[in-house]
């Protein structure tokens, strides 16, 4: 039996998620892996938040390995869907992947939209009042070292400005973070929960 | 041995995080609990990453309940560090409660913020293509129905313009949310893991 990779990211969003899907998985399945996809206000689970939920949960228990789209989302950091994801896969144990098309850290995304500021000390702060984290990582701290504390990595291809919506780049990263995946785990070493 | 609640939030970010830290453990003492602060670029902890990510994974180990600051951060949703806790621990099976001084749904702060489209089918769309839920929650589903399908809710209190960065809105929701859970939580219902 394939290894099951759950699919978590904005995708969900699209106005055609569901072949977005289905592209994804068709990828997985040409490295010998199952693409499990969740979905968000579809026909096919129910039109109610509580379904959606029970229904993602329900494909995540199934999951032997994560993989995040962790492409900024409204914000600077990740959908906040797929951040739940990566928390809720992280504490079940299993190997976990990103990708995103941001290449600057999270700390260079608020400086390029004005809104972080210095100290006297040389200690960033944004406009609230907030700290914001010096370690040069791709986002929030917790984000990122769960992925690396798992065993897996961030895959970063840039997006170039007047893209499409439905990121290329980000799908290239997704590509280029598949076959990380796939060099790296193999049937034996993943034990199922 | 009291019961323990794990004091997730953007507070960890706030330059007097330590003292915001003691003042809510105080609250919880009160009530018979104990408060677990998480730190961030803490001096106590190491000034590293992966020392802090460790720090906070173990003190989430030792937790009960889970309550969240769900105050929107840098964008619409809560604090990305926070709804990955939120996901951490809802995988552990605990009651997690919420609460923030944002008081209008997720759809009602977008369209606030000006980003809100509408399609010809009435479709709540953003600028970038992506579907904005329609449920009128707080925020994305899996944040909301995670907590609720614990067990447990999400206090607001609204912010009023003009307010200090140290929020006193979402500082009056955590204490109506410690109330909450100091009447429904007695330590007999709560098994440890």
């Amino acid at each position: 039996m394939a290894l099951k990779i759950y699919l978590a990211g904005p995708d969900v969003f699209l106005a055609d998620a569901r072949r977005v899907g289905q592209q994804k998985q068709q990828m997985c399945r040409e490295l010998g892996f199952e693409g499990l996809f969740p979905l968000d206000n579809d026909a096919a689970v129910g039109a109610d938040a509580a379904s959606i939920f029970r229904a993602n949960c329900s494909l995540m228990r199934q999951a032997d390995i994560g993989s995040f789209n962790l492409t900024p989302f409204r914000g600077p950091s990740a959908d906040a869907g797929t951040v739940f994801e990566l928390g809720f896969l992280f504490a079940r144990g299993k190997p976990l992947y990103g990708y995103t098309s941001a290449v600057k850290s999270y700390r260079e995304r608020l400086a390029a939209a004005g809104e972080l500021h210095v100290d006297p000390n040389g200690q960033p702060y944004d406009r609230g009042g907030y700290a914001v984290e010096h370690f040069g990582l791709s986002d929030n701290l917790m984000i990122v070292r769960a992925i690396e504390d798992s065993g897996g990595v961030i895959t970063a291809v840039e997006e170039k400005t007047g893209e499409a919506s439905t990121s290329l780049a980000a799908f290239q990263a997704f590509k280029a973070c598949l076959k990380i995946i796939s060099e790296r785990i193999k049937p034996a070493d993943v034990r199922r929960a």
